[in-house]
C-alpha cells in the first residue's frame, strides 16, 4: 500500500457552499444510504457505479474519481488545492478492491497502482454530472419589474449601518440586487471614504480611467459639464459602456445635492425591455444582438492617458439565447458602424423600437438621491438617466462612485453565505442539544 | 436657418486614432477629392450618394448623416460627446439642399428641418460602415510561436527607464505585448512600488481579492506553501481562472530572489498549442470549447472574505470561432462537471491531448527570473508555470504582481499612438517647413 487514506474533513466540506443542498453524512445514512457499488465497464471506460437506497443509481468514472482523491497526497484540504500533476494521472487507472463502510457512509477504493481513495457520500450525492444541482448563487432568478411592480413588491431599501454590521442584512441585500437590479441603502454618512467601507462588505472594487473610486461634483453655476459632470438631462443610458468588458455593479453615495428642482434619477429594467422587445419585433431584437455602433472615451477630464474603444453588442446573450447585458450610450456612441450600409437604417429603427420601450412611463422608476443615499445598480440590466436641475441657488452636487465586477460581487456574496449556512448549521445543533435537555427535562 | 455651421477643429480629427489611415483635407484633395453628391433613394430609405475623383461610390444613409451632425449644437468637440437625444432623432429626416465646397472638401447639407450640418471629406472617407478600415489597435495578429522562433526572432527585451521614460519604447513594448503575449523588461529597480509606476504607463491597475497589487513571498524554509506562495512546482496554468472575467495582462516584477537552484518559469503559446490541437485532434478542441470543470480558490490566504466560482471553456472562441482565451488551471480546478457522464472520460481525453501539445519540450520557454527583473505576460494567450526550487539556501522570493484588463491596456496604447502620431504629423510639417528653407537656400 503506498498510502494509508488520510482525508482532512474541510477536504469535502468548503465545497458544500457550491451547491443547493448539502446532506450532512447523518441525513445521508438516514434517508438514502449507499445501497451497493460495482466496478464496470461502460463505453469503453471503466466506471464505478453506485446504488442509493431510493434506487437511484450514477456512474463515476474512474478517471475523474482518482483525479478527485481527496487523500492528504493528493489534496490540501486547507487550500482546497490539488496537489496532483495531471500529466501525472493515468487515464487507465482501474478499480483493484472497493468496499462501502456503512456506518461512515464512504466508499474506499484501491486502485490498480496502489493508490486508497476515499470518498463520502453526500459529495458523491452533489457530484453528479449533468445532474448537478443549480449552482445557488448563479440560478438566482431575476425578478424583471416595471414601475408598479418594483414600487409595490420588489424595491427594498436598506439601513447603511445594518448592511455593514450584519450579515444577514448584507446577504438579503446581495439577494435583492441579483434579483431586482436596484437598491437603496439610506442612512450613509455624509462623507467621503463609504465607498471603500461598502467595498469591503459587497466585493473588492474595480478601478477605472477615473480611479479606484470617482469623486463626482458638479456646481448649479455650471453652464454645460462633461457627461459625468454637467447638471444636464442624461437619456437613459449603462455606464462603462465604452469598454468591451463594463463593470457589472454600479455603486453611488449621494455626498451633497443640488439645491434646487429636478436632478432626479430615472431606472428601467432592461431585461424587461428587451424580452418584450423580442415578443413584439424579433427582426429588431436580432439585429440588436450583433455589434452595431462602436463606442469610445476620450477621458481627458481626468487624465489624458486614456482612448478607450469599444465593441459590442446593444443586447448581449449568453450562449442559452438569455439576454445577459445591455450596452447602451448614446453620447459615447461614435459612428463607426461595421455592418453593410443596407443595414444601417433597419438598426436604427431597431434602437429606436428598444428605446420606445425603456422610455415608457410605466417602465421607468423615480428617485431623488438624497445626502445618505447609496445606490446600487446593476449595471448590464438596469439602464439610468437623470433629469436635469433647474431653479437653482448656488450649490454643488457632489457622489462618490464605485464600480465592481459580478464576479467580485458574487464571489463574497457565495462567502456570506457560507458563513450564514456554517452559523445556521451550528445554531440548530446548538438548538437540538438544548431541545434534547429541555424535552429531557420535561420527561423528568 | 436655425443655426450657422460651426464645428471645432477637433470634433472630427480627435477620431483619427480609431483609423489605420486618416488623410488631411489637403492629402484628400490632392489625390482624391470629392467628384459629385447626390441625394437619392435606396432601399425604400433616403440617402445621399458621394462620388470620389477615383471613381468609389458610397452611400450615407441621412439618419446616420443627421445623428452624427458635429456642429456645436450637437456634439461637444472637446467631451467628444453627442448633445442630441436620440429619441429626438427624426428617422424620416431628408436632404433640402446639398453643397459641395471643393477647397474645404466639405459637404454642406440642409436637412428639412432646416437644421444645418457640414461634413468633412477624409472623416467620410474613414467612415465607410463594412468598407471601413480594420481598427489600428484591435487588427495587430498574434505572431505564434514556439521556443526557437521565439528566442531566435521574437523575444525583446526593454529597459525599465525607456519604458517610464519614452513613449516610442512604450508603443514598441505594447506592440510587442499585442503581438507575441511576453515581454521582459529588465533594470527595474529591486523595490516595491514598480508596479504602480508601471501601470501610470500601460493603463489602469485591476484589483483582485488579493488587493491592488499583490506582494508574494516564498521562503526557502516552507515545506508547503499555497500555490500563490510556496516553492513548489507549478504545473502550466493562466492565472485568476477562478474568476469568470480573468484579467488579460498579468505583470510580474521580480524584488529579491530565492539563493538556490531551480524556480525557472516556463511559458508557451496557447494560442498555438490550441490551433495545433485544432488541426491533429479537431474532436478534442471542440471538447474544449465548451465549459467542463468549473473553478473555485477559497481565497483565505489574503483575508478570508471570498469564495471564488467559475463557469470557463478551456478555449475560448470569438464570434469569427478565432481563440481568444485560455483558461487552465490543474490546482484550482473542481469535480464540478456539469456534463452528461458519457462525455467525461471523453473530456479528460481532450485536456490530456492539449497538454501533450503545450507540454512540448520545443514549445516552452524558459526564463531565471532575477531581481529587477519584470515580465508581462498576456494571461489569455500564454501559459506558465514555474519548476521547483531545491538546494536553497536561507533566502525570500519576493515578487510584486498587478493584473491588468485588455480594455485598459488598449485603451491606453491607443492614446500612445495618438501621441505618437501627432508627434510625427508636427514634426513632418517642421521637417518639410526647414526643407523648404533649405532648398530655398540652395536656389539662393
Amino acid at each position: 500500500m503506498e498510502n494509508p487514506v488520510k482525508i482532512e474533513p474541510m477536504a469535502f466540506e468548503d465545497e458544500a457552499v457550491l451547491h443547493a443542498k448539502w446532506p450532512s453524512i447523518d441525513e445521508v445514512r438516514a434517508s438514502n444510504p449507499i445501497k451497493g457499488v460495482a466496478a464496470k465497464s461502460e463505453g469503453g471506460d471503466r466506471v464505478l457505479e453506485v446504488e442509493w437506497a431510493s434506487g437511484e443509481r450514477q456512474v463515476y468514472p474512474c478517471m475523474w474519481l482518482r483525479d478527485h482523491c481527496r487523500c492528504t497526497i493528493c489534496f490540501h484540504a486547507e487550500h482546497q488545492t490539488r496537489l496532483t500533476d495531471f500529466m501525472e494521472l493515468d487515464l487507465n487507472i482501474d478499480i483493484k478492491t472497493v468496499t462501502v463502510n456503512d456506518v461512515d457512509q464512504t466508499i474506499a477504493i484501491t486502485w490498480t497502482d496502489d493508490h486508497q481513495s476515499l470518498y463520502y457520500a453526500n459529495w458523491l450525492l452533489c457530484n453528479r454530472f449533468d445532474q448537478t444541482e443549480a449552482d445557488p448563487i448563479r440560478s438566482i432568478e431575476p425578478a424583471y419589474w416595471d414601475a408598479s411592480t418594483l414600487e409595490n413588491d420588489h424595491m427594498r431599501t436598506f439601513k447603511y449601518s445594518d448592511v455593514i454590521d450584519s450579515d444577514h442584512v448584507l446577504y438579503d441585500m446581495q439577494m435583492q440586487l441579483k434579483r431586482v437590479g436596484l437598491v437603496l441603502i439610506q442612512g450613509t454618512p455624509a462623507e467621503k471614504g463609504h465607498m471603500m467601507k461598502l467595498s469591503d462588505r459587497i466585493g473588492y472594487i474595480c478601478g477605472t480611467s477615473y480611479g479606484t473610486t470617482s469623486q463626482i461634483y458638479g456646481s448649479s453655476d455650471w453652464a454645460f459639464g462633461h457627461p459625468s459632470y454637467g447638471l444636464e438631462y442624461r437619456p437613459l443610458h449603462s455606464d462603462y459602456s465604452f469598454i468591451d468588458d463594463s463593470h457589472g455593479v454600479f455603486a453611488m453615495h449621494c455626498i451633497s445635492q443640488i439645491d434646487g428642482k429636478g436632478g432626479e434619477y430615472f431606472f428601467v429594467d432592461g431585461y424587461k425591455a428587451a424580452q418584450d422587445l423580442q415578443k413584439t419585433n424579433p427582426e429588431a431584437f436580432q439585429r440588436l444582438t450583433k455589434p452595431c455602433w462602436e463606442g469610445r472615451v476620450k477621458a481627458w477630464v481626468v487624465n489624458d492617458k486614456h482612448y478607450h474603444h469599444s465593441v459590442s453588442a446593444p443586447i448581449k446573450l449568453n450562449e442559452a439565447g438569455e439576454v445577459t447585458k445591455l450596452t447602451l450610450c448614446d453620447f459615447w456612441r461614435t459612428s463607426v458602424m461595421r455592418l453593410p450600409v443596407g443595414e444601417v437604417c433597419d438598426t436604427y429603427r431597431a434602437l429606436r423600437a428598444l428605446k420606445d420601450l425603456l422610455y415608457r412611463k410605466d417602465h421607468t422608476f423615480c428617485h431623488n438621491l438624497q445626502p445618505g443615499d447609496m445606490m446600487l445598480i446593476h449595471n448590464h440590466r438596469l439602464l439610468h438617466g437623470r433629469k436635469d436641475y433647474h431653479d437653482t441657488k448656488p450649490s454643488t452636487v457632489h457622489l462618490e462612485t464605485g464600480y465592481f465586477k459580478w464576479d467580485s460581487f458574487d464571489t463574497r456574496m457565495r462567502k456570506v453565505k457560507m458563513n450564514l449556512d456554517k452559523k445556521e448549521k451550528s445554531n440548530n445543533s446548538t438548538a437540538s442539544k438544548v431541545n434534547g435537555h429541555q424535552s429531557n427535562g420535561i420527561q423528568r
